[in-house]
């Protein structure tokens, strides 16, 4: 069940990051890209996070690599891109929801699978981070900007709360989906919330 | 035999990649680089690919940490850029030729990899694909440029078709060296016709 | 009694990473950087070689998975620099010598770590470098600047210097915490050789 739950939502997750991405490369300033880039772009920023986690934790095979569902959910995504991209540019609101909770989601499965290889809880809560943001820093990086993370409203920031908050859960032994959710949810609030009222973090400046 | 073909294939290919590593270095705009630059340049975008791949599979050891030869090919590629560099510019049209049988070897080769790790058939597509391209990816990355493949006339493309070859024959129960050249041959002619007639996939535009 | 010695001294320099990559995001140009993006490009910064000689050895579990202690090292080096950011800028010659120290170790731990795996002698003094630098690459990469190594006075190169002599040393039996003395001693010679008379390698030039 834990499973299932999990795994659809994950699913869903893949794809929303494929068109994230996808619609990154139609809208880049300076060149446009062809049909392969869109595809390549939503392909690196979908599975980017979740692979350098496992690759990190040894954590073989990487889910795209054994799980094939995952790639045709990227491949659904990038369709939906090439063939309707002004459907999916107008759908911008909707698809920001979807990706909210889409990092929600991979953070704290990301901080599960850490968990569940022996990890410690530090390296734990930033590897659920890291699975929910370096598709997009990848994404950037390739695309030759700085990447969101470094730009963007509290969002890194709100990974790292919810793996925290679902490692105090975990701790005090919360019912597993239960916590899921929980500490899904606050990476969405804070997400939704930072938005909302467009906060970032203090900044520091020294010169 | 298998092996002894597409190993000494597999090495030239190291070498020519080395160099239009090390040559990209070379001719960098902005920055004058300096002998190590040349090398780490070449290196990183000789094995960079295979590597990527390799880690991604779990593929352990990592083959140019087990076999020295190949960094013995990226020296002397290395070698040959900083001691005859005018020679090798003037032969561009020769190394393009041999760069892009490469990336066919190092195309089908990685598909071969991924298929003997009981990987899927679309994951394997795209490992081979990676295997060829992630070198150049990575080196265009460091360079601080957008990466070629989002620039050029049909690269990845191509080798996507020769992996998506190479797996459809080796379904039929083709002979496996066979393939190998047919599928690469594949690579090539792509790119080939491509760079010949400056043909690109078609651009997405929405804005 | 060595593994305490280079242990400590390891830390130390994870710490010294750390401030490095945190200062390094504080001053960048263009963009004024948050808490967050201050601690991450430190972080990078810090695990990143260990983190790319580690998964490309496949010598799992990686360290600062397995060590908490290394993220705490981490934490502290970044406190330090959002609590006294104009301490730590006005130290900069002192975290120069600490960051050459650094450097040092990195690539002879790292030499080191590739030997206990059985990797060839080139293979072995590539992964020591890699380890000192790479986390430095990846943090210029992610500022969307040309990687240091690029730009300035001899500085893998020296890398590379120590780890050969690391190598020759072990060859010749001579005692394991003498050699890494010896060796890391050489990097942080030539380092500052270097940088005192702004000594850098051959450029090459052929346009």
């Amino acid at each position: 069940m834990e499973f299932s739950f999990s795994y659809y939502i994950g699913l869903a997750g893949i794809m929303v990051f494929t068109i994230s991405g996808a619609t990154a490369a139609l809208e880049h300033k300076e060149h446009h890209h062809d049909v392969f880039s869109v595809f390549f772009t939503g392909f690196i920023t979908a599975i980017g996070g979740g692979t350098l986690r496992d690759i990190t934790l040894g954590n073989y095979p990487v889910s795209w690599v054994k799980d094939e569902n995952i790639l045709w959910a990227i491949f659904v995504g990038f369709l939906l891109v090439i063939l309707l991209p002004k459907v999916v540019t107008k759908l911008r609101n909707e698809l920001f929801l979807f990706d909210t909770l889409g990092i929600g989601i991979y953070t704290v499965l990301g901080t599960r699978i850490a968990l569940d290889h022996g990890v410690n809880a530090f390296a734990s809560a930033l590897l659920g981070m890291i699975s929910a943001i370096f598709g997009g820093v990848i994404r950037d990086t390739l695309m030759n900007e700085v990447p969101f993370i470094f730009r963007k409203e509290i969002y890194a920031t709100a990974c790292l709360a919810g793996s925290v908050l679902y490692l105090v859960l975990n701790e005090w032994e919360c019912q597993a989906n239960l916590n899921l959710i929980v500490s899904a949810s606050l990476v969405v609030c804070i997400r939704l919330v930072a938005v909302r009222f467009n906060l970032g973090l203090p900044k520091l400046k020294i010169f």
